[in-house]
């Protein structure tokens, strides 16, 4: 089903067959044995000795498709970055643009812009997709899809490419109103910075289905099952400073906006 | 209206009048013109240097029940951790007692349970409230409200406070389940590992609002407004391998469950 040879035929990734560092990511949604984990490299770049792989998973998703449907899934990340040996992660607007993920800051972001030669970041996307109720508390758990992607973050210098990357975020979030808003002036793109992350070293986890008990609690008289949770768009609601006119026409691609996890 | 003397006042935190290392909270969501930052520390603490206030913020929330509030919404955080320099950020399950926050993990993390003098951790917890739709790109934005949390994990041995935390754990999930599901055994207790995080230096970031715009840009007949965004959720579906009599009896907490951002 996930072997690494399976993965290789496809001709995208090579697997890591083995963790270098054990642990961190076990500290993972609840109840970590209902994991799927897979750690993904393009082949363009060599294996990191990083990467986090704990165990190979039954059911794990190697392929980039997977990886890029998670993320096109989402508009939002959670961005860790170090200082001082201390972790910040910092929740933020993301879009994708092939094998690169365009991360927004601020140009305030200073630390970042002055690390010429890159900063470790990990980009972190979570859809969550339910509660797993279990019999026994000990298998409780989630049902979710999320993306780790670790990788060193550039800063976007060129007019251009920042452009493209803000129209990328931009499109992630509302896709279709790039081009009916008032676009940014030399100053406004001067005052945001933008972060490129390959998509070059990433990992998916997801869990789907019921619950998965202990053979003997399958006796008890306990319900399990799931909760779906989804993220559900409200209808528009016009900013109280527009003229009536303006207010009535609420845009097509906001009308039937598709929330992150149901894209 | 959030000047620190009005903070102190309320005699719970001490904020952090100027920032010691600039920037990486300016990593924000959109657009951070509009976001209010709140730093706060409980008095037992001593004011870290690596407090990360980049501005006072004209709306800030400094006590300690925005802060709880917040992150009572929740069950699931982001925690950022550092390995060899490189940050990972991995999302996961957490309770709150008090001031200590409970993050979950796997007797698997090696990693963070051989650290005895504990890891430095940031846990993040964001809810998402709708999508800021501005005449301007640059002004579009996100509503939420998040919590940062900066700390030194302690791993939690001892056997009472483990089951008090992943008690907690779960009832942030799903509140009333602990009582009725079948409780962890010993070596599911010792299979599971918990990390405590003190929130003695965290800081709160709303959001709220219709979208403010450049004065000029008002005039443009350019929709603006809002699109909330939460998280609903559906009709718990019992598990297929559940007896009839069983799978009907729904119990009354998962059957009215408050999703995270509207509890």
């Amino acid at each position: 089903m996930s072997c690494p040879g399976e993965v290789e035929a496809r001709g995208a990734f090579v697997i890591h067959p083995k963790p270098s560092v054990p642990g961190p990511l076990n500290l993972a949604l609840l109840y970590p044995r209902s994991f799927r984990y897979s750690f993904l490299m393009s082949k363009q770049t060599a294996p990191s000795p990083r990467t986090q792989v704990e165990r190979l998973p039954e059911r794990g998703h190697y392929d980039r498709e997977t990886i890029h449907g998670i993320l096109d899934q989402s508009f939002l990340c959670h961005v860790g970055f170090v200082v001082d040996g201390q972790p910040f992660v910092i929740p933020t607007g993301f879009g994708r643009v092939g094998d690169v993920l365009y991360v927004h800051g601020s140009a305030a972001s200073r630390m970042l812009r002055n690390l010429a030669g890159g900063v470790p970041v990990c980009v972190t996307v979570t859809l969550l997709d339910g509660l797993v109720v279990a019999r026994s508390l000990f298998h409780s758990s989630m049902n979710y899809r999320s993306v780790v992607i670790l990788g060193t973050a550039r800063p976007v210098i060129g007019r251009e490419e920042k452009l493209r990357a803000l129209r990328a975020v931009s499109e992630q979030i509302f896709p279709g109103r790039w081009n009916d808003a008032r676009q940014p002036n030399e100053q406004e793109l001067k005052g945001t910075s933008v972060l490129a992350v390959p998509l070059s070293e990433a990992s998916a986890k997801i869990r789907t289905g019921p619950p998965k008990d202990e053979p003997e609690d399958y006796a008890l008289p306990i319900w399990a099952g799931l909760v779906p949770l989804r993220v559900a768009a409200g209808a528009p609601e016009p900013d109280p400073a527009l003229p009536a006119n303006v207010a009535q026409r609420v845009p097509e691609y906001l009308r039937d906006y598709r929330a992150p996890g149901s894209r």
